[in-house]
C-alpha cells in the first residue's frame, strides 16, 4: 500500500472530490478548510459526490457509510498535518495562496510527509522551494466528477526523487484512478495539452464564421467517432473558463472568440451548469440521433 | 433530385470512391482515366469498395450488381464530359495538374455542367478563373472509405453562386452523405482545421519527451470518451502522410517530430496500412479494454 492518512488542503470542487474518492476507497482523510464555514460547505460537496457515487459506481449504503467514516474535518493546519503519510494541496489557483501555505507546511508537516499540488495551471517547480522538501513534490492533478473521469495525471518537476512518481502511480490505482504518468514539466499536463487545442481550433473556425458550432460538432463526431465535439465540450468545462483562456492571449482571433463568448456569459448562458450554453439542457441537440445525419 | 448523370476525373483512391458510392446510389457515373491501365486500376478499387460496401452497408448481391450498371469508364476526355450535370475532379494534389484539366474543361464541357474539386489541401479559388465558369464550380472533400466515413464537406470559394451549395447538399444526402456546409474559404476545411491541431499537439507531447503515445492517447480516451487517441488516428491517416505534414513546418518541434516519423517510415512502420506505426495491427492495443485501465 502506498498512502493511508490522507490530508487534502482545501474542500472546495476539487479538493472534496478528492478527499470523499480517497476516503470511499478506505483511505483516511482529513479536510483541511480555513473556517467553520468552509468546511461546512465542503461537507454539502461530499454530500453531493455521495449521491454521485451511488449512482455511477452503484455503491451500497453500507459503502457510503463507511465512507463517512474516514472524513475528518479540521481548521487547524498543524491538527490537519500531523502524522499525514501524504498532503494535497488543493487551494484556489492563485501563486500568493499556494506558497503561504506551502511556507507554514515546511514548518508544521513532519520530515517524511509527501506533499502535492493540485494545481491545472501553476507547474509544481513554482512552489517547490517553499515545501522545504522538493525532493517529496510533485504535481497530481484530476479531471472533475474524478469518481467518473478518473484520470489522475501525476507529473515531477526537476528537483523530484525518481521514486516519487511510482508512489503515487500506486495511490491513484488504489483509489480508482487511471494513474497518467507525465515524464516532464509541461504546462497542462497531457489532457489540456491535447483539449486546449482542438477547443481553440473550433473556436477560431466559428469566430471567423467558416461554420457554425453544431456543424463544426458534427464534423468531428461522424469522423472521430468521438461523442462530443468541441462546442459540447466547451459547454461541460464552462464558458467563464473558455473566456479566461482566451481573453488571456493577445491574438486578435482570441479576442474575437473571448468578445463572442463574454456576449453568452453575459446573457447567462455559461454551459451546462446555467441549462445553455452553445446547447440547451438537459438534452442537448447533439446527443439526439438525427444530430448525426 | 439534384445531379443525375456525373462524371469523376481521376480513378484513385478518392476518386474511385466517390465515383462508386454515387453509381451504388443510383446516380449514372462516368470515370476519366488517361489511360487504358490506370481504369484498369480503377476497376480493382471499384471491387474493393463493393467488398467494404458489402461489409459495412449490408449490401446485397442485387444492390451491387445494380451498381455496376450504374458506372462506365473513358479515356476520351470529351466524351467523358459530354452532357454531364457534375463533374467532380478527384487528380492529385498538383496544382498544374489540376491547373491543366480546368482549362480543358472549360472548352469541351457544356455550358452547364457544374464542377467540383475534390482538393484536400488546395483552396477551390486557385482555379476558378480556369474553369471558365467560377460561379459554377465550388469545392468538396471527402473522407477515406466514404461510405462509411461519410462527411462530405461543401465549401464556396468567393465566386461561387450563392444557389450553389444547396444543390451539393441534396447530392450530399441523395449518395448516402452528411453534408457539411463550410460558409467561407478556409485550408482544412472544417474536419483538418480541427484534426491538425489535436495531431500536432498529440506529437509535441511525444517528441519533447512529455508522454508516450501510448499514455497520451489513454488520457485523450478517457477524459473524452472518443474511440481513439492521437497515435491511433495517425496510425488510419499514414505516417507517410503525418511525415509529410511535419516536414513542410520550419518550426524546431515539428523537425524534430518529422525526424521521429521519418525512423518508423524507414523500417517499414507506416501505420495500419503497413500493419504496424504507434501500434501493432490488427488488434491494436488501443482497442484491448485494459487499456483504459
Amino acid at each position: 500500500m502506498s498512502y493511508q492518512k490522507v490530508t487534502i488542503v482545501g474542500g472546495g470542487t476539487l479538493g472534496s472530490q478528492i478527499a470523499y474518492v480517497s476516503a470511499f476507497h478506505g483511505k483516511d482523510v482529513t479536510v483541511w478548510g480555513r473556517s467553520d464555514s468552509s468546511l461546512e460547505k465542503a461537507q454539502a460537496r461530499v454530500a453531493r459526490w455521495e449521491d454521485g457515487v451511488r449512482r455511477d459506481l452503484q455503491a451500497t449504503d453500507e459503502q457510503i457509510a463507511a465512507a463517512r467514516e474516514h472524513l475528518t474535518y479540521v481548521t487547524d493546519l498543524g491538527e490537519a498535518l500531523a502524522g499525514a503519510d501524504l498532503v494535497i494541496e488543493a487551494l484556489p489557483e492563485a501563486p500568493a495562496t499556494k506558497t503561504e501555505f506551502y511556507e507554514k507546511f515546511a514548518k508544521l508537516a513532519d520530515p517524511q510527509t509527501v506533499v502535492a499540488t493540485n494545481s491545472s495551471t501553476l507547474l509544481p517547480s513554482a512552489f517547490a522551494e517553499a515545501t522545504g522538501r522538493p525532493e517529496k513534490f510533485l504535481a497530481y492533478h484530476f479531471a472533475n466528477e474524478i469518481w467518473k473521469n478518473n484520470t489522475a495525471e501525476i507529473m515531477p518537476h526537476p528537483g523530484t526523487t525518481p521514486e516519487l512518481p511510482a508512489t503515487f502511480e500506486e495511490y491513484s490505482r488504489e483509489i480508482g484512478m487511471v494513474p497518467i504518468m507525465v515524464k516532464k514539466e509541461q504546462p497542462g499536463y497531457v489532457l489540456n495539452s491535447l483539449l486546449v487545442p482542438l477547443l481553440d481550433a473550433g473556436s477560431q473556425l466559428w469566430a471567423n464564421e467558416i461554420a457554425d458550432p453544431e456543424t463544426i460538432d458534427k464534423t468531428w463526431m461522424i469522423a472521430t467517432g468521438a461523442p462530443a465535439g468541441p462546442f459540447a465540450i466547451m459547454d461541460t468545462v464552462g464558458l467563464n473558463t473558455v473566456y479566461a483562456i482566451n481573453i488571456m492571449n493577445p491574438d486578435t482571433s482570441h479576442q474575437e472568440i473571448a468578445k463572442k463568448v463574454k456576449t453568452m456569459i453575459d446573457a447567462g448562458h455559461i454551459g451546462v451548469e446555467s441549462g445553455e450554453g452553445f446547447y440547451k439542457y438537459p438534452n442537448p441537440a447533439y446527443l439526439a440521433p438525427e444530430f448525426l445525419k
